[in-house]
């Protein structure tokens, strides 16, 4: 019996010394005080289950101190089932936590993130696990009110299996932080995870992974972001901003993200195996950029990418010589090597963000000289279906970059650099949709053996380079169908990825005032109302917060819509969300109200705006944007808009740190009369030349006797609008001293306009903006 | 037998495949051209035996690749016996390579380097070592040409128990050097070697350690220097620059070096266990000073540091906001932990380098405006026999920086900042001479335990502090003596270190000219010539090129020297290495001529001059200096200087890039009558605020109708010089509009001077001077 005992006690000992809990319990709780008061009592190897159902307003402090093998657990219920909404949070505290399953939607944080590793400065949070979990559109009040909804502190935490999406204010999405000894060589992983679409923000400050700041940029990191899928991550030119060492890029599917993968600060990053997915309708979606020293850049795809620039699949930036911390460091000892470039426009760029040419206008911590050096671009692979007309384009001398080895089917079409590219005529195959790999007859062909090339064991499908090693990314002719598309590999098993599915769209018929408010409250996004009467007389403002098409029952005869509201106030109120597409209406108002305006307050996310074959008269403004609002698209077509005192008003970011109101602005084929002032006036502020919007044209349109009260004197105003495209218009009798002032350094351009009686349309190549660095 | 065979090719195959070379071959050279054969055929294992004796003009390029087990040696017959000199440099390249026993002496590089772990850029040393060698005065012609005595490339590579001395030239003792992937991660070891003195060098790039260069800063270097004993290390500010990340300095002992350990650029080094020696007769001597993120300086011990405020015993820092990469990197995440502060003046200074009142002077970009933050000080101990006004200086606010658990001994001096120190009496012992520990009555203490502090598990000599652990670099009282002194832990074996025997110094009587040039030319360094006859007619200069004193017999009446030599030729020409002690001297000569001047080129290394008791008259020059010389130290002492063109002319380093011709000048009791210029004139030149140099003293002396033809209108000219002390000087009818300008920013002062009809002596806060970065 003593024997025994012994044994028993032996084994638990055993136990306790391997970390094990033999009393694990599991607590299930209904509210926040049972939350609390659980997680005060838990001990390693616990679970804490949240009841199903709406959890509101619950600032929930996971602190816990669990181990290795005995995690402290806080799950739901049933995964995506326990709502987090209204004002609320997550925050992590201790060691070894996992969370698991929660749903956070309708609401925001009323901290400074959604979900924390860290309860404050001291307290931080280390092998903890946020899984399995969604954050939805959980946007503060208005896009200038900044948060981040996953907040990494301490070390070895991990985001994964998660679903984030729709976040449209300031702020990254996912920022690793990195001040204090806590939180540096923190090896965090990022892995698993669909980040759904975030709109553009207009402006800096919206990147969906940024690891560090400038002021970090000289600490350890080793983050690792793997295996996630970026599904239009559109929020600014930045779609993962590196500013830390030693951060690993592996084996992501960056899919129609307007934006790239960018090494802005920090050095020695190895982006391996990415996909970078391109569109042919967008030049916005880019692929890697880089800064700094000692990246390799390695196994990477980038298929149909049109982004120029700084937007290019491949961006080698120039840095400013002893460049400020928060600036461009010099490209050096940069290794790019086994990448696939497959109908990309103009994929290797070196030397971008050159400009030199403006040391005149510019400070001279402002002027990026300093080349690539020590640079190696081997054992690369392009191919075009069709010839482009410079593969590589040179922003500066090459002189400091090796190209070795490379090889490229232009299909015949001229190299201007040809230094260390082997042009030949080979076939590539569809492995499956937008993978193509050799069909087998690449030319026989030595591989450049850099330094530590050997250390490039595996290709993008992670088969051995070993055994057969080629060019490009991907190594070998008859391999397996990575199944990029197979979205089932991102987020948690629970959360069907919503489609758009236009088929279950409705037509919602109004014949009458009541009939229309009652289907604009009543209709679904994308639906349609159709405006059966011939004229509808509006006393107040119409809410538009969902895709909604309003258009004339006949084509071919516009419907009359007469606003009666108060002065001040839109016929349609843009609300956050809202997307009108109105077609054939004349819309009328008795020359105090807006046709078009967003909320002055609270626009947690963008909206976007079409009209078409309408007529607008008799309004103050036809369009204001107010602060802080935001529109990726205003569309007029085919449309007269007369006797109004102002036009399209997108200039309220007056502070000059880079944001503006609307991402793109295209008018085409309409008509401007006696518009008095602003009749378009579009204005970006603060000199940040990474920023690479607004987008503004203004074509086969024209403008009479109009911009008579406008007191700049310019009736396109563009200020500081970097794409702007003003051709085939007809300017006349408008009292202005300009037609527009354009951007020269910039890509503004104009074209077969005629001018009469309208003062002048010129182009200045430097405008004077303030720096915002 | 075939099983025997079978046996013996099995047992080499094993060989081979571990390596082995079972043929290890041992060649003797004689010249360069066998050494050149027989390096080519070396395989590993091998060995190459130079023959003692010299090797004159030799340029040994080492390639070889040896393997982990058997290196390929290049090594003396006698391990000091084979003396490299003339224009010889040794470069190694390849793998596993081992140097042994060479002396480099009497010669210069007819390169960069003298040895150097590279052939070229592709072929660097990879596991190499030099061992066992002595570089000894190898200087190049002038200060001004650049080179390095042992430069690092590649990866783990090791320089130890060598010695190396006299470096007066420009361009760090030993660099490392990081540009390319080949050289980083390079896990360099610099261990026991004995670094001798080197002179001042008058202005930057004189360091004894330089690790990278800040367009390397970003690097991995993981260099180890450690056990090495640094003595009158002197070059310049900086004994040590760290500019790349996570270098160790361990267990180093900075004995009387002016200068300073400091990490310059990069981040994360780690400081521990090293002992820093002061003298009660130097304010020059530092200890560390700290620039950047996260570096950690523990179990140090620094005794009797009198350096101030760069060189303070601790300095930490200010930066600059968003510093450029050359620039001042704010100080954030460090730690400095369980130090001991002996008899130090001072020890403590934060905020160093503030110049937040040069805003209005200087640019943005050199303001160095932002205090430590996120900085731990904690468990160190101070101790002063003599109680310290000011322990600790705040130079800027300390509100970044935690106090906990210091401890300090003052003597009841009062403590201005108090918060996380400890005020104690308590006694420290005599370990041995140097070393203070524990006599056992230390106060009952609670150590703080921050962050990772479980990581500092030893103390300064090597115990654990696990089972007992104190504030300061010494936990425990009775403890094996360190035998800090014991100089054979260092450097070779064979190399006996050379005391300077001032017992043997001989002495000569000079009766005549011809005597005199015999005395001088036979004398050695440490000698003294004395002067029977009253009257020398030299016609020819005589050159000094070791140390010399020339005096009058008797000490109460000088002997003439009157200098008939060729115009612009001096009595004395100051050689490399000459120190001339002149004593109760009338030295005359015809107006055309100098009384002192330094070669006008190759003045390979230093000169020092000591003037007493002596009157000169009526020479173009009493002193010149010319371009790329240098003095550290020039005296004069109760002497008449009358009736010259031009008095002590040291400005002609005129490329403001830091340098100048002393580092100290001192003039007390002497006579200045009829000097019609250059009285003194003294310059420095280049906006560098970490140089601390030059020193002029001018007390107690008259000047008496100087300055007359002088075009610049001051009589002391000391542009840019930044220790200036002039007191108790009379300034009668010198047609100057200035006696001085002094710069108030530095430490210039004067006292007690009598000025009649002379001009006035101005202070000015801020001099204009040309930045240097």
């Amino acid at each position: 019996m003593i024997k025994k005992g012994l044994l028993v006690i032996g084994a638990a000992l055993l136990l306790l010394s391997c970390g094990e809990n033999p009393t694990k319990k599991s607590t299930y709780v209904k509210n926040i005080t049972e939350l609390n008061a659980a997680i005060k009592n838990a001990a390693p190897g616990d679970e804490i289950v949240m009841a199903n159902g709406d959890w509101t307003d619950v600032e929930i402090r996971f602190i816990g101190y669990g181990n290795d093998k005995n995690p402290i657990t806080l799950k739901a219920e049933t995964a995506g089932e326990v709502i987090i909404k209204g004002k609320s949070d997550l925050k992590l505290g201790g060691e070894y936590l996992l969370v698991n399953g929660l749903y956070f939607t309708e609401g925001s944080s009323p901290t400074r993130s959604v979900i924390e590793f860290a309860i404050n400065q001291d307290t931080v949070a280390n092998h903890s696990s946020v899984r399995n979990c969604v954050v939805l559109d959980y946007n503060k009040g208005q896009r200038n009110q900044t948060d981040i909804w996953v907040q990494f502190k301490g070390r070895y935490n991990e985001l994964d299996h998660s679903y984030i999406e729709g976040k449209a204010n300031r702020g990254p999405t996912v920022r690793v932080d990195l001040e204090g000894n806590r939180s540096i060589k923190n090896y965090h992983k990022i892995t698993n995870n669909y980040f759904g679409p975030r709109p553009p923000k207009g402006g800096p400050s919206a990147e969906t992974i940024q690891i560090g700041n400038s002021y970090t940029s000289m600490a350890p990191s080793y983050t690792l972001v793997a295996n996630n899928f970026f599904d239009r991550c559109n929020g600014e030119v930045e779609v993962i901003s590196s500013k830390t060492n030693f951060n690993e890029f592996r084996n992501n599917v960056f899919y129609k993200s307007e934006g790239s993968l960018v090494t802005r600060h920090g050095n020695y990053c190895i982006v391996d195996g990415n996909y970078f997915i391109g569109d042919d309708n967008s030049e916005q979606i880019g692929g890697i950029r880089l800064i700094g020293t000692g990246h390799w850049v390695m196994n990477n795809y980038f298929y149909n990418l049109k982004g120029k620039v700084f937007r290019s699949p491949l961006a080698v930036m120039n840095g400013i010589p002893k460049s400020p911390l928060n600036r461009y460091i010099q490209v050096t000892d940069v290794v790019v090597a086994h990448n696939s470039w497959i109908n990309c426009t103009s994929p290797l760029q070196f030397g971008v963000g050159s400009n030199v040419d403006q040391k005149d206008v510019l400070p001279a911590s402002e002027i990026r000289s300093e080349r690539p050096i020590r640079t190696i671009v081997a054992n690369n692979l392009i191919y075009n279906e069709k010839s482009d007309k410079q593969p590589i384009i040179a922003h500066d001398s090459l002189d400091g970059i090796t190209f070795k080895s490379n090889l490229i089917n232009n299909q015949g079409g001229s190299l201007k650099y040809s230094s260390g590219f082997r042009q030949e005529e080979f076939l590539l195959k569809e492995l499956e949709d937008k993978i193509l790999i050799s069909s087998g007859d690449l030319p026989e062909f030595e591989l450049y053996q850099g330094f530590e090339f050997d250390q490039i064991t595996k290709d993008l499908f992670g088969n051995s380079r070993m055994t057969m090693n080629s060019v490009g990314a991907i190594s070998g002719t008859s391999v397996e169908k990575p199944n990029l598309m197979d979205l089932s590999k991102y987020g948690p098993d629970w959360y069907a990825l919503k489609s758009v599915d236009n088929a279950s769209a409705k037509m919602h018929a109004a014949g009458s005032v009541s009939e229309l408010e009652t289907a604009i409250q009543d209709a679904k996004s994308g639906d349609t109302i159709i405006l059966t009467a011939d004229r509808y007389e509006l006393k107040s403002s119409m809410k538009i917060n969902k895709k909604l098409m309003i258009r004339s029952a006949d084509a071919d005869s516009k419907v009359a819509i007469q606003y009666l509201g108060a002065p001040k106030t839109p016929v349609f109120e843009m609300n956050p969300k809202g997307h009108l597409i109105l077609k054939g209406v004349n819309l009328k108002g008795t020359n105090s109200q807006y046709a078009f305006a967003s909320l002055q307050s609270n626009m947690s996310s963008l909206y976007n705006l079409n009209v078409n074959d309408c007529e607008i008269s008799d309004f103050d403004y036809v369009l204001k944007g107010y602060k802080y609002s935001f529109s990726e698209y205003i569309k007029f077509n085919s449309t007269l808009i007369k006797n109004c005192a102002n036009g399209l008003e997108l200039s309220a970011e007056n502070d000059d740190r880079g944001d503006y109101n609307a991402e793109n602005i295209f008018i085409d084929n309409c008509q401007f009369e006696n518009v008095n002032k602003n009749v378009i006036d579009y204005y970006r502020g603060g000199y940040d030349e990474s920023t690479v919007g607004g987008n503004l044209k203004v074509t086969n349109s024209s403008f009479k006797q109009c911009g008579f009260q406008e007191k700049n004197g310019v009736l396109i105003n563009t200020y500081g609008i970097i794409n702007v495209d003003i051709s085939g218009n007809k300017f006349q009798n408008n009292k202005v001293e300009l037609v527009a002032r354009l951007w020269g350094a910039k890509n503004n351009s104009h074209s077969d306009n005629v001018i009469e009686n309208s003062g002048k349309l010129v182009v200045e190549q430097n405008l004077p903006l303030k720096l915002m660095y």
